[in-house]
Protein backbone atom coordinates (compact mmCIF):
# COMPACT_ATOMS: atom_id res chain seq x y z
CA UNK A 1 0.00 0.00 0.00
CA UNK A 2 1.93 3.03 -1.13
CA UNK A 3 0.09 6.57 -1.91
CA UNK A 4 1.61 9.74 -3.47
CA UNK A 5 2.21 12.91 -2.64
CA UNK A 6 2.36 16.30 -5.06
CA UNK A 7 3.73 19.70 -3.52
CA UNK A 8 1.13 22.39 -3.81
CA UNK A 9 3.99 24.94 -3.46
CA UNK A 10 7.38 26.16 -1.94
CA UNK A 11 9.33 28.31 0.77
CA UNK A 12 10.96 31.25 -0.33
CA UNK A 13 13.03 32.04 2.60
CA UNK A 14 16.10 34.08 3.01
CA UNK A 15 16.48 33.71 6.88
CA UNK A 16 19.96 32.45 8.42
CA UNK A 17 20.17 28.62 9.49
CA UNK A 18 19.99 29.53 13.52
CA UNK A 19 16.69 32.39 12.64
CA UNK A 20 15.10 29.00 11.04
CA UNK A 21 15.70 26.75 14.16
CA UNK A 22 14.69 29.17 16.78
CA UNK A 23 11.28 29.99 14.85
CA UNK A 24 12.03 34.20 14.23
CA UNK A 25 12.37 34.00 10.82
CA UNK A 26 9.63 35.48 8.55
CA UNK A 27 9.29 33.86 5.34
CA UNK A 28 7.33 33.23 2.64
CA UNK A 29 4.92 30.23 1.28
CA UNK A 30 4.47 30.48 -2.58
CA UNK A 31 1.45 28.60 -3.57
CA UNK A 32 1.64 26.76 -7.73
CA UNK A 33 -1.27 29.10 -9.52
CA UNK A 34 -2.83 25.46 -9.75
CA UNK A 35 -3.59 25.23 -6.13
CA UNK A 36 -3.74 29.68 -5.75
CA UNK A 37 -7.67 29.22 -5.43
CA UNK A 38 -7.49 26.93 -2.17
CA UNK A 39 -6.23 29.51 -0.42
CA UNK A 40 -9.16 31.44 -0.14
CA UNK A 41 -10.83 32.80 2.97
CA UNK A 42 -6.88 31.51 4.70
CA UNK A 43 -6.62 35.40 6.26
CA UNK A 44 -8.88 34.99 8.47
CA UNK A 45 -6.98 32.66 10.73
CA UNK A 46 -4.00 34.13 13.11
CA UNK A 47 -1.81 30.78 12.93
CA UNK A 48 -1.67 28.01 10.48
CA UNK A 49 0.12 24.50 10.11
CA UNK A 50 2.40 24.09 7.68
CA UNK A 51 2.88 20.33 6.36
CA UNK A 52 6.27 20.67 4.27
CA UNK A 53 8.75 17.86 3.05
CA UNK A 54 11.71 17.09 4.51
CA UNK A 55 13.15 16.70 1.19
CA UNK A 56 16.64 17.20 2.42
CA UNK A 57 16.79 14.46 4.93
CA UNK A 58 18.70 11.08 3.00
CA UNK A 59 16.61 8.88 1.24
CA UNK A 60 16.04 5.52 3.26
CA UNK A 61 17.49 6.90 6.09
CA UNK A 62 14.23 6.45 7.79
CA UNK A 63 15.60 5.97 11.16
CA UNK A 64 13.40 4.53 14.28
CA UNK A 65 16.39 5.72 17.04
CA UNK A 66 18.02 9.30 16.57
CA UNK A 67 19.80 11.45 18.33
CA UNK A 68 17.62 14.46 19.67
CA UNK A 69 18.66 17.27 17.40
CA UNK A 70 21.22 14.94 15.84
CA UNK A 71 23.39 15.70 18.76
CA UNK A 72 25.64 12.27 18.77
CA UNK A 73 26.37 13.49 22.60
CA UNK A 74 22.70 12.60 23.55
CA UNK A 75 21.29 9.04 24.20
CA UNK A 76 19.00 8.05 21.31
CA UNK A 77 15.14 8.15 21.24
CA UNK A 78 12.52 6.63 19.38
CA UNK A 79 12.21 8.25 16.40
CA UNK A 80 8.64 9.27 17.06
CA UNK A 81 9.49 10.83 20.49
CA UNK A 82 11.14 13.58 18.28
CA UNK A 83 11.01 15.73 15.46
CA UNK A 84 13.68 14.62 13.88
CA UNK A 85 13.54 14.78 9.89
CA UNK A 86 14.77 11.55 9.53
CA UNK A 87 11.41 9.81 10.23
CA UNK A 88 9.64 6.79 7.84
CA UNK A 89 7.35 9.28 6.20
CA UNK A 90 9.45 12.70 5.90
CA UNK A 91 6.93 15.08 6.50
CA UNK A 92 7.51 18.00 9.09
CA UNK A 93 4.64 19.96 10.48
CA UNK A 94 4.92 23.61 11.71
CA UNK A 95 2.25 26.20 13.56
CA UNK A 96 2.94 29.24 12.05
CA UNK A 97 1.87 32.88 12.06
CA UNK A 98 0.06 33.87 9.52
CA UNK A 99 1.07 37.70 8.78
CA UNK A 100 -0.09 38.42 5.24
CA UNK A 101 -1.67 37.02 1.71
CA UNK A 102 -1.11 38.67 -1.19
CA UNK A 103 -2.91 36.93 -3.79
CA UNK A 104 -0.68 33.14 -3.71
CA UNK A 105 1.84 34.30 -1.27
CA UNK A 106 2.07 34.10 2.03
CA UNK A 107 4.01 36.01 4.70
CA UNK A 108 5.06 33.40 7.58
CA UNK A 109 6.65 33.69 10.98
CA UNK A 110 8.20 30.85 12.80
CA UNK A 111 8.57 28.47 9.95
CA UNK A 112 12.14 26.36 10.19
CA UNK A 113 12.31 25.04 6.80
CA UNK A 114 14.53 26.22 4.05
CA UNK A 115 14.40 27.97 1.08
CA UNK A 116 13.15 25.81 -2.09
CA UNK A 117 11.26 23.45 0.43
CA UNK A 118 8.49 21.80 -1.35
CA UNK A 119 4.75 22.45 0.58
CA UNK A 120 2.23 19.81 1.15
CA UNK A 121 -0.42 21.14 3.15
CA UNK A 122 -1.82 24.16 4.63
CA UNK A 123 -4.50 23.92 7.56
CA UNK A 124 -6.17 26.47 9.59
CA UNK A 125 -5.08 26.63 13.56
CA UNK A 126 -7.92 26.65 15.87
CA UNK A 127 -8.82 26.10 19.86
CA UNK A 128 -8.43 22.13 19.43
CA UNK A 129 -5.03 22.53 18.11
CA UNK A 130 -4.02 24.06 21.42
CA UNK A 131 -3.51 22.15 24.71
CA UNK A 132 -2.13 24.71 27.75
CA UNK A 133 0.34 22.81 29.67
CA UNK A 134 1.05 19.84 27.91
CA UNK A 135 3.91 17.20 29.49
CA UNK A 136 6.86 16.74 28.11
CA UNK A 137 9.75 14.21 29.73
CA UNK A 138 12.79 15.45 31.26
CA UNK A 139 15.12 15.10 28.69
CA UNK A 140 13.02 17.15 26.27
CA UNK A 141 13.21 20.14 28.89
CA UNK A 142 16.66 19.83 29.28
CA UNK A 143 17.39 20.15 25.53
CA UNK A 144 14.87 23.15 25.07
CA UNK A 145 16.94 25.15 28.28
CA UNK A 146 20.27 24.67 26.41
CA UNK A 147 18.50 26.01 22.97
CA UNK A 148 17.31 29.05 24.97
CA UNK A 149 20.40 29.63 26.33
CA UNK A 150 22.25 29.25 23.22
CA UNK A 151 19.33 32.11 21.41
CA UNK A 152 20.24 34.14 24.20
CA UNK A 153 24.48 34.04 23.73
CA UNK B 1 8.14 15.40 -8.82
CA UNK B 2 6.12 13.02 -6.59
CA UNK B 3 7.20 11.19 -3.33
CA UNK B 4 5.41 8.12 -1.77
CA UNK B 5 3.78 7.67 1.90
CA UNK B 6 4.06 4.33 3.87
CA UNK B 7 1.84 3.41 6.76
CA UNK B 8 3.62 2.58 9.73
CA UNK B 9 0.12 1.28 11.31
CA UNK B 10 -3.40 1.47 11.60
CA UNK B 11 -6.13 3.07 13.85
CA UNK B 12 -8.42 0.33 16.20
CA UNK B 13 -11.52 2.56 17.49
CA UNK B 14 -15.35 1.31 17.60
CA UNK B 15 -16.68 4.63 18.54
CA UNK B 16 -19.42 6.09 16.97
CA UNK B 17 -19.09 8.49 14.44
CA UNK B 18 -20.72 10.90 16.45
CA UNK B 19 -18.25 10.31 19.15
CA UNK B 20 -15.30 10.73 16.69
CA UNK B 21 -16.43 14.40 15.51
CA UNK B 22 -16.47 15.51 18.59
CA UNK B 23 -13.10 14.27 19.74
CA UNK B 24 -14.56 12.45 22.77
CA UNK B 25 -13.73 8.96 21.59
CA UNK B 26 -10.56 6.98 23.06
CA UNK B 27 -9.11 5.38 19.87
CA UNK B 28 -6.35 2.35 19.97
CA UNK B 29 -3.10 2.94 17.28
CA UNK B 30 -1.35 -0.14 16.46
CA UNK B 31 2.06 0.24 14.88
CA UNK B 32 3.68 -2.01 12.75
CA UNK B 33 6.02 -4.79 14.61
CA UNK B 34 8.22 -3.01 11.70
CA UNK B 35 8.09 0.62 13.44
CA UNK B 36 7.29 -0.39 16.96
CA UNK B 37 10.91 0.69 18.11
CA UNK B 38 10.53 4.30 16.88
CA UNK B 39 7.84 4.11 19.84
CA UNK B 40 10.23 4.43 22.64
CA UNK B 41 10.21 7.71 25.01
CA UNK B 42 6.95 8.37 23.58
CA UNK B 43 4.94 7.86 26.65
CA UNK B 44 7.05 11.13 28.24
CA UNK B 45 4.80 13.07 26.46
CA UNK B 46 0.62 13.87 27.35
CA UNK B 47 0.23 15.07 23.85
CA UNK B 48 0.64 13.44 19.85
CA UNK B 49 0.31 14.34 16.77
CA UNK B 50 -0.79 11.77 14.73
CA UNK B 51 -0.62 12.49 10.82
CA UNK B 52 -3.16 9.99 9.07
CA UNK B 53 -4.12 9.27 5.33
CA UNK B 54 -7.45 10.01 4.64
CA UNK B 55 -8.18 6.91 3.09
CA UNK B 56 -11.53 7.35 2.39
CA UNK B 57 -11.44 10.36 0.54
CA UNK B 58 -12.54 9.61 -3.62
CA UNK B 59 -9.26 9.45 -5.28
CA UNK B 60 -8.47 12.35 -7.76
CA UNK B 61 -10.80 14.91 -5.65
CA UNK B 62 -8.97 17.14 -4.80
CA UNK B 63 -10.82 20.06 -4.76
CA UNK B 64 -9.97 23.62 -3.95
CA UNK B 65 -13.57 25.34 -3.09
CA UNK B 66 -15.18 22.74 -0.26
CA UNK B 67 -18.60 23.20 2.01
CA UNK B 68 -17.13 23.33 5.48
CA UNK B 69 -18.56 19.73 6.81
CA UNK B 70 -19.65 18.45 3.67
CA UNK B 71 -22.63 21.08 4.53
CA UNK B 72 -23.59 21.70 1.19
CA UNK B 73 -26.12 24.75 2.72
CA UNK B 74 -22.77 26.88 3.85
CA UNK B 75 -21.13 28.92 1.43
CA UNK B 76 -17.75 27.65 -0.30
CA UNK B 77 -14.52 27.70 1.32
CA UNK B 78 -10.73 27.79 -0.09
CA UNK B 79 -10.05 24.04 0.88
CA UNK B 80 -6.61 25.29 2.99
CA UNK B 81 -8.95 27.51 5.14
CA UNK B 82 -10.69 24.10 6.16
CA UNK B 83 -9.63 20.50 7.43
CA UNK B 84 -11.69 18.91 4.61
CA UNK B 85 -10.67 15.70 3.71
CA UNK B 86 -10.78 16.08 -0.38
CA UNK B 87 -7.73 18.49 -0.35
CA UNK B 88 -4.49 18.10 -2.69
CA UNK B 89 -2.37 15.61 -0.21
CA UNK B 90 -5.37 13.26 1.11
CA UNK B 91 -3.15 13.73 5.52
CA UNK B 92 -5.06 14.04 8.42
CA UNK B 93 -3.55 15.69 11.10
CA UNK B 94 -5.33 15.47 14.87
CA UNK B 95 -3.63 16.60 18.36
CA UNK B 96 -4.96 13.82 20.86
CA UNK B 97 -4.03 13.16 24.57
CA UNK B 98 -1.47 9.76 25.04
CA UNK B 99 -3.26 8.07 27.84
CA UNK B 100 -1.21 4.97 27.57
CA UNK B 101 1.19 3.00 25.81
CA UNK B 102 1.41 -0.73 26.01
CA UNK B 103 4.70 -2.10 23.36
CA UNK B 104 3.31 -1.10 19.99
CA UNK B 105 0.07 -0.24 21.22
CA UNK B 106 -0.75 3.19 22.31
CA UNK B 107 -4.54 4.18 23.41
CA UNK B 108 -5.61 7.67 22.92
CA UNK B 109 -8.70 10.41 23.33
CA UNK B 110 -10.14 12.36 20.74
CA UNK B 111 -8.68 11.15 17.79
CA UNK B 112 -11.34 11.34 14.97
CA UNK B 113 -9.97 8.84 12.50
CA UNK B 114 -12.26 5.62 11.42
CA UNK B 115 -11.06 2.32 12.51
CA UNK B 116 -9.03 1.00 9.83
CA UNK B 117 -7.48 4.28 9.29
CA UNK B 118 -3.66 4.10 8.18
CA UNK B 119 -1.36 5.94 10.48
CA UNK B 120 1.76 8.43 8.70
CA UNK B 121 3.62 9.38 11.41
CA UNK B 122 3.45 10.29 15.01
CA UNK B 123 4.99 13.30 16.78
CA UNK B 124 5.27 14.62 19.94
CA UNK B 125 3.54 18.09 21.30
CA UNK B 126 5.60 20.80 23.07
CA UNK B 127 4.64 24.62 23.86
CA UNK B 128 5.65 25.70 20.51
CA UNK B 129 2.52 23.96 19.09
CA UNK B 130 0.72 26.04 21.54
CA UNK B 131 -0.85 29.47 20.85
CA UNK B 132 -3.32 30.44 23.68
CA UNK B 133 -5.71 32.50 21.72
CA UNK B 134 -5.96 32.26 17.94
CA UNK B 135 -7.89 33.98 15.77
CA UNK B 136 -10.64 32.65 13.23
CA UNK B 137 -12.96 33.98 10.62
CA UNK B 138 -16.82 34.46 11.78
CA UNK B 139 -17.77 31.71 9.92
CA UNK B 140 -15.85 29.53 11.76
CA UNK B 141 -17.11 30.28 15.27
CA UNK B 142 -20.42 29.90 13.95
CA UNK B 143 -19.27 26.10 13.42
CA UNK B 144 -18.37 25.76 16.13
CA UNK B 145 -21.27 26.96 17.82
CA UNK B 146 -23.47 24.59 16.10
CA UNK B 147 -21.67 22.16 16.82
CA UNK B 148 -20.95 22.66 20.24
CA UNK B 149 -25.13 22.56 20.83
CA UNK B 150 -25.34 19.51 18.64
CA UNK B 151 -23.11 18.18 21.46
CA UNK B 152 -25.25 19.35 24.14
CA UNK B 153 -28.40 18.15 22.68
Amino acid sequence: MQFSLKPIGHVAADASHEELRHRTAVSKIVIDHKYARGLKDLEGFSHLYVLFLLHKAPKGKGNLMVHPRGRADLEMRGVFATRSPHRPNPIALTLVKLLSRRGRVLTVKGLDAYDGTPVLDLKPYDRHDSTPRPRVPLWWKKLELESKRARRS
